[in-house]
């Protein structure tokens, strides 16, 4: 099929250990490294993002595109993406991971017609599967791009004319059907353009009521196809939208919840979409987990001194060990996983700027991951939390959470038995500097 | 009962119109002028704010009280608390406000015991009750202050502490009993501490199950005592907590349907909340309102370059309008109203600043309620946003919103006969200079 | 020269004053309106951004252009961009605006070499002298785009390659010398690269060192081509740069002073540029008035909730009447004006959005204009302030202002007479409901 | 002088490395440990901030005091505060920190009359004396409050009043002295009410020129009284002001340099205070370092998902590495130090909270400090930084840096020789990886 190297220069990815001197060498993510049984890859279920890493241009709002592929030139845009493909996978092999997540229109050129868009998507996804079977390399998640083609400029479900809405449903309908074919464990819904420019000209019950349509005939039609694979939303909470309705966790789960979506859905939180919205990454794990909707993470992190999805790859260890002990405390990613949802920056243009960049992401996940068991093995921070809350383990307060008391007999226990509470230090200055202190230390 | 005048050289403040010169007269709010029936003051129901209004120092957390008024002195503090509630009835009566709300220990000092406090409560609720039948001022709203003592430091129904859980508890069933006596038409809950100050010593889930436990025990107490007005929850991103849990009103219907509490609660939406969570105040009225949810207002303004919750009093008829617009809408707000949640800037510190700020307030929101009254009256408006959906209201697009329709006729639809939309602007730039023009031409 | 109309069923926009019905005219825009002498057109020199009017496509980073227009086609790009200029003339006369600002790059294209480039630019810029001519429309401002094209992708005159320095300092040339030979009242710098996107890689020091070399040359060149036209530095925080140099007047006055340029430069203020910086529009203008160096506008509004460069049409007049106070106060802005650094939002896909944009800017833009002239000539305002300081325009207040007194005296003077000071109101609601009365009770 | 002891239970904090279990224990910062012929005590320069670590009480913008400490008790104010001294300098010594800072009010309480007040204050600052001798703890610096007391709630030296402006003199005269009687190092003006609450009430350049006469009487008077301490600014962006004129470090500098007083003074940079007005902290360090005004550090961090003033302890290394680069890069603080202007949250409200928020604060630092130490010494970032700029240090770039070419001569270059340059990576995501390597595996 492919035997045209495309990294010519560089080749699979070692494992040299923290101290390693080479760039282009992983200090901490050492893919086979057996933990509890399974391999770091496994625990990790780590996932290269096709858009970022084979469609980003460098392009931005006030400048052309600054990255030009040796790939991506020939007159047949079908064959160019094939080409395109098969960099894609050696780059995947040779960055060791497992997994790869596409939307439908990164893969393949949209044609004159639905019909011949459809054609091109399957050629490309034919290709993919040969891939796939060549590599071992796995799909994480497909998704639809309802948010670049300029008809979604006002919505694709949301969309105030139904043919849009109908044209959004046809294409997201292919979009599972090759999701399914490549064997995808998840599939994402993120509503880039769901949302509204201006509630001036926005019904904004009537348009979250076709959402909820929407997604109610993709259950249908994965219930239909026999697509197993879990249904995952991505809240962001602004851009390109000024406003876009799954803003957070929180909001999708009121939207779940509301419309009788809640048991088919969990959420894909991708760092940069929570601290736009006024959240730690780690507040919308717990969120999510405290609901059971914890899916899968696309990993990145934004500039919380920037107000745009910057997308960038995270070498904040500390970070990301808050967020670990979140994930692990709520029992892993399962069926998802840690998609680098993150982009090279504009000016870093070579090929070996993308591997450094994705190096940089697996080396910070993999150490915090380690960082995160080691705190939870150990149980200081855990037990803290339990001794913290003892209180609701037995007597008024296990009846408080059994719903066997009210108001009436807690008035009468404080008035004749309780009197007033002695505050207790919530101690935050010395757990900080007890995560600093496991952080610090490393593995 | 009083006799004593606390604001001498202030009568009742009078209608001047729009073109008046006093500074202490209302230009555009006239309680008496009868709209549809109903007068002005029914319509709003504007309401003034014991906090801010009579327990508003100018405190900020750089420098101590700078507004000192004259009843506050005297040695018993409980006959302070009269001498003020006093003052504050003449306020309420001279500005013109048919309502008041207060947390309980806004107007009756706590004792060294939890007997002890009640006691000087129900010595206030007592003088209340009279201030009102004399006045005929009602009370919109009652609730409890478990965020000022320091035993709420960690929470008041998720304190890790099962004590404090039950004395706020206590708190809480005395302040509804209070807000029955004196015919309040609500009941807010704030929880101002209700949230964490780090994730690494809070248990979120089991916090939250007790605040759902907590507001089942209101439900039921409310129907033992057969308090029969609405619960309402107030949301705050933020300040003090690192984290609010009622985040926005989308969190509060997550938290609300997930513990089965939806039928009980609806919201009261604070403007300088709502922008704190990254939204427009109309923004959180059509979620509210999209989910029948839509109980009353804390009108006042922050600044969005300022993070913290300013608590102004808005002057934007504009920004106001837009809001009036969705509030009407919706319907209204019913047994809610607007209750003037804001407090003097902190050089403001004379009285005549307190009539000042109330009028400027009053005046905005009447002229933004007579222009939204206008804009929907011509129906230009609601007529473009019903024709931006048209395409909704028969063929296949009704048949999206009956939820008789798939994916796969869809797609049939799209491939054989619709093929591909085109894409209608949305006129932004058009509406918002027809927004314009009623706001420039006024009432 | 040009016979055929690009927009033939438009015709020039007339007033028709704030009753008027037809979306497509003026509601207090009258440009021959003669107010003290001179017409509305002298007084506000309205301007038209090539830019985003004629180069807008409605691209965003998450989708294509949604904006296509009939004159946009053709092989020679050349030609192309005749066409496009004759349209873009037939616009500006008829939205009445007397000037217009472009980039070099906004009219003419790139050739494969800088010689080519500037023959291109010296095509359009002739074919652009005899629009003038033939119109009457003069140029506001002209600039160089040292951001656009990835050679600039580390920044311009701050680019670490002394090559991409010198190329920056070519454009420049050119630019300067077509502004002249267009009669250009002003040349602008925004630094839209003259950043960084980390300090990892970056030396502040000897980029600003280049920034100031560059800035230096720049003064140089003026002289020696005769160009008397103002320089004006447009200051914004960030975006597309991680921390743009230029951050705010401020920043830019530090700048202008350390390396001894302040006498050669003003500022050009944008609105939105000024809100991303965390400051207010007026405080911008009060900032650049202070030091004697307010320039020019950019007329446009962000959106305060979202943290990127929305660059709207502004139709906040009570914002703009804050912004027109200051400016009328500071004496106008002499040669600068009032350029609609303005976009249309995506889905505003028709030509009739064009002029709607452009209406209301100028609608909202000349009423503020009336209502700031009111204020002012009132006097209520000014007086206010005047009299807040009186205490500084005699005795030891005055001494203090003309340096000629000390902390010994000061403190003998209050351990001996003055003694403890009495805090006085600021009067803050009271100035601003005195606003609100004059913003809704209209010119 | 004191035998009694207010911290009984804890002795004096030891070094017990980064493995130590001992959360009273430092586990980085061993102030004996010799580096360059230096004590980490000598290159650190820790200091304690009275203000925060003895005279914060936990109160909050919602909530009464939560922090209550045995030796806060007492009739007589002023032998209350020696009691607390006594108290602080003993934290002092077993927190091992050489230095402390206070304001003025911080350690004496204000009589009826300012010659009352600085009564007070005369008998602490000699009390500070004589425990200053017994300890061998140092001033770092002192200040003024001109922001607590109401008389100051329009400004101290931007008052409108002058009898403010002159009663501010008075003070800052007797906090100088005082500073000077205790030794102090520098003497820090933080303007936290020179600013403005509303710009409708203000003169921005009248308060700004009179901000410099204040300034300027303040450099008269230190040559006086023959004080040598270096004068430091402290910017905030804003709070509890609307907009705080020093805004930040460049607004500090154009504000000297438009009044002739850059000679005097530099900068306290504060970490919260850098974020807060939307740069990082080592942004702020490199603008006053590249004007060589790099005065001090006040040691805190904010959390940028909370727009107000946290003071936080930061056990942020990885941040605090990028820091110390800068202040390393700058040659180091010199007269200045790291002053932990931090306080406790809220609910840490033991006394071992206070020595664990310190320990954690200190430990960060001292593994930060010898991080970056090891980044500059193994000197790999730096020489990318110069290699970056290389072309400036010859040919054409060097003419460039001296003033030598302009543009015709640089037009000239490009059309003749150099031509289209051609971009180079700026190695962002390499250069954080770097960075990462370093920080994670620790000193
Ligand atoms: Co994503
Ligand atoms: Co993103
Ligand atoms: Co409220
Ligand atoms: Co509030
Ligand atoms: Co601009
Ligand atoms: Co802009
Ligand atoms: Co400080
Ligand atoms: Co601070």
């Amino acid at each position: 099929m492919k035997t045209k190297s495309y990294f010519p220069k560089i080749g699979t990815i070692a494992y040299e250990g923290p101290r390693g001197e080479n760039p282009l060498a992983f200090k901490h993510y050492n893919p086979e490294e057996i933990i509890d049984g399974r391999s770091m890859s496994e625990h990790l279920r780590f996932s290269i993002a096709y858009w970022h890493a084979f469609r980003g241009a460098g392009v931005d709002m006030f400048g052309a595109g600054s990255i030009n592929r040796p790939w991506e030139k020939g007159k047949d845009p079908v064959s160019v993406a094939k080409m395109r493909m098969d960099a894609a996978f050696e780059f995947f092999q040779k960055i060791r991971a497992p997994f790869w997540c596409y939307h439908d229109r990164d893969i393949a050129p949209e044609g004159s017609t639905l019909a011949q868009t459809n054609k091109n998507l399957d050629a490309l996804v034919a290709h993919a599967a040969q891939l796939q079977k060549a590599t071992g390399i796995r799909l994480l998640w497909g998704t639809a791009n309802l948010f670049g083609n300029p008809r979604y400029m006002c919505g694709g479900a949301t969309n105030p004319d139904a043919h849009v809405f109908a044209y959004a449903a046809a294409q997201v309908k292919k979009a599972m059907d090759t999701t399914l074919a490549l064997g995808g464990e998840n599939y994402v819904f993120w509503g880039g353009r769901e949302g509204y420019e201006t509630l001036l000209n926005t019904n904004l019950k009537r348009e979250q009521d076709h959402l909820a349509a929407f997604m109610h005939m993709a259950v249908d039609y994965a219930k239909q196809i026999g697509f197993t694979g879990q249904f995952l939303i991505e809240p962001k909470p602004k851009e390109p939208t000024k406003h876009q309705y799954d803003f957070d966790v929180a909001s999708g789960i009121a939207f779940l919840r509301t419309y009788k979506l809640d048991k088919y859905f969990k959420f894909n939180i991708e760092t940069n979409h929570a601290t736009l919205a006024g959240h730690t990454f780690e507040h919308e794990i717990e969120v999510a987990a405290s609901a059971g909707m914890l899916g899968s993470i696309d990993a990145n992190t934004g500039d919380t001194l920037l107000g745009w999805d910057t997308d960038q790859f995270s070498t904040d260890v500390h970070g990301l060990t808050l967020a670990m002990i979140s994930i692990l405390r709520a029992g892993g990613l399962g069926k998802g996983g840690l998609n680098f949802d993150a982009k090279l920056r504009r000016p870093s243009i070579d090929i070996k700027d993308l591997f450094y960049a994705h190096i940089g992401g697996m080396d910070a996940y993999a150490l915090a991951f380690k960082i995160a068991r080691k705190i939870l093995a150990d149980g200081k921070l855990c037990q803290f939390v339990a001794d913290r809350y003892a209180s609701y383990d037995s007597g008024y307060g296990k009846d408080i959470e059994k719903r066997k008391i009210g108001f009436v007999e807690l008035e009468k226990l404080v008035l004749t038995k309780l009197g007033e509470p002695k505050p207790r230090s919530g101690r935050q200055e010395y757990l900080e500097n007890l995560i600093m202190q496991y952080v610090t230390n490393g593995a």
